[in-house]
């Protein structure tokens, strides 16, 4: 199998695993009890908050634990009546009742300006892995009076990210895109005194997010973030073979690439191919065992083509025809070179080319 | 060690685990994705619901999973704009500004009578193990033409559920109760169709409940529900070690047995002993490697005497004196009845009575 759909999910790594076991194991304790047990297991949760505070340059006090990035999208949100998010950002945002979705370059041109609200855009899109110019529109919200949040679920790991610089008053990331568990997310609020809860109940995480900690999936979100954050070597190394990948991919005729190779992270390639289903072309690489996704994995089963890419302006005999390619640090060059050629002979294949 | 804080949280089982490991290893497919490894946690995920559906008498497209108990009990309350519970509920319903909790004689003289609005009464209290006649009171609740929330968290696995004999309208409980791991619960709903999301976002869980799936979890939930679920010949032999547990207890001067014994799970028993704190007891037992809680665990470190036994009248001068013994099938008579001898000899210490 060759696994290129990181974006969707990836596989916990064996360092991140062997952290969790101890704690769906013999360490079962109640964080909330005060005896050695539950002890033990608060004090994993204050590790994991430091963890992944130091990955982000923010304070542990800064850190909640959610169910996913989901939740802490709609619980930033749940905080805010007005709330304009861009075009591009992911469900988990802009499928949320009160947000209202703007081309990026007229955000600020919205009526909403000069009243206390929200501005939320992602730090990189997860479908096509392009990078937003956050800093530049955290400014100018906070110009504004606004607050801004930032889904950095894609990001996360695959460009430096640095709270305090961005000067953004909450960021989120989601466990299972770099190799921790499904069901966690990490969730920093500059200020969480201002902040209300969207759970109510017991007195966890400072009230404010209520509910017993998931202490086995919080573990492995904090060994992923000391582990699989950020790497400017392996940066490189990916960026390296991304483009001998897109190379490749480039022999194909009547395709476009939707990623803005030159802004984005290194592991998502996103591809258009004029006149066939993407949907079709997945399905067909997966009898071949490369695992690619047509659209976003949260998306799949949708007629509908990407919202982000029509916004981007692909064209429509495009659209259709589109997959997406995520690979890993772990992905080696000659698997993103056997997908490449697989893929070429798939597209001829749906195109009715023979290429024999 | 012997762990009695089973009501708190519970070790996830060998079987349960086992179950869980393929979705935490080479299993990790993103449940929406549609090759092969999608395809894999997706049945993963229809297979749990149907064995969560089985334990409760309910059909798979009615349960839902979320991150827990707290997650489950406010998605449900956030659905009315009036609610009405007992004074006894778990802070995951008291705590949500919208709950108007009542004495349980008096919550049907409450004006919202013959309003749209939910009820919601626990199946038994998670600090003295008490059980409710939520099925008399679901009839009432309809008669006035009011929804039935139930939180089966503490009932789960220790009494018979049956959702249809109920004819309740919404049910919860969690995994980390019942052996499975902390993070994940199943929510039976009688209309889904009626139901609004809590958490906006991707297609997941029939757009009711966003957010990729925690499959491990959810899977672990499942075998539990199959291999944990009440069992009448587990209850007896249970009621029988909790009677010898309770008849050494009662051996100890100026304490009182919260739990009704003839109306309770078997595995629960709250103590109040006259003139001492509760919490110092708990300390002393976990240094003998005891394991009880002073309160429930989601509110431990609280200084308030437990609302419930206020509510239940227990006298000012036993109340700060209460503890929590909770133990499983897997505890032995002969651990309980080392723990009573414990309880007895700290209670003495505490008090001051030399008994050696």
């Amino acid at each position: 199998m060759i696994y290129l759909d990181n974006a969707a999910t990836t596989r916990i790594t064996e360092p991140v695993l062997q952290s969790m076991l101890p704690f769906l194991t013999e360490q079962y304790g109640n964080p909330s009890a005060l005896y050695g047990l539950g002890r033990n297991a608060k004090k994993a949760i204050e590790h994991a908050k430091e963890q992944v505070a130091k990955a982000i340059d923010a304070e542990p006090s800064q850190i909640f634990f959610t169910s996913g990035a989901t939740e802490s999208n709609n619980w930033v949100i749940s905080n805010y009546d007005k709330v304009v998010s861009s075009e591009m950002e992911h469900h988990s945002i802009s499928n949320i009742p009160v947000v209202v979705c703007l081309n990026i370059n007229k955000m600020f041109k919205f009526k909403i300006r000069n009243t206390p609200g929200l501005v939320t855009v992602m730090l990189a899109n997860n479908e096509t892995g392009n990078i937003f110019d956050v800093k530049t529109l955290i400014q100018k919200a906070h110009k504004y009076g606004m607050d801004f949040h930032c889904d950095a679920t894609a990001a996360f790991g695959k460009m430096p990210i640095d709270v305090k610089e961005l000067d953004v008053d909450s960021l989120t990331f989601s466990g299972h895109k770099i190799h921790a568990p499904k069901g966690v997310s990490a969730l920093y609020l500059k200020d969480p005194s201002k902040f209300r809860p969207m759970l109510y109940g017991g007195n966890q995480q400072n009230r404010l997010r209520s509910g017993t900690e998931n202490v086995a999936s919080i573990v492995g979100l904090g060994t992923a973030c000391e582990l699989h954050n950020y790497n400017p070597e392996t940066d490189k190394l990916n960026r390296q073979k991304r483009d001998k990948f897109v190379s490749a991919i480039k022999t194909i005729p009547d395709m476009i690439i939707n990623t803005d190779l030159e802004n984005s992270i290194a592991t998502t390639i996103n591809i258009s191919f004029k006149g066939i289903e993407g949907e079709s072309l997945m399905l067909l690489l997966s009898q071949e065992g490369i695992c690619v996704s047509a659209g976003s994995a949260c998306n799949s089963g949708s007629l509908e083509p990407s919202r982000v890419l029509q916004t981007m302006g692909v064209p429509e005999d495009y659209i259709y025809g589109t997959i997406r390619v995520s690979f890993s640090n772990e992905t080696t060059g000659e698997q993103l070179l056997t997908a490449a050629k697989a893929i070429k002979r798939n597209v001829d294949r749906i195109r009715g080319v023979s290429n024999v």
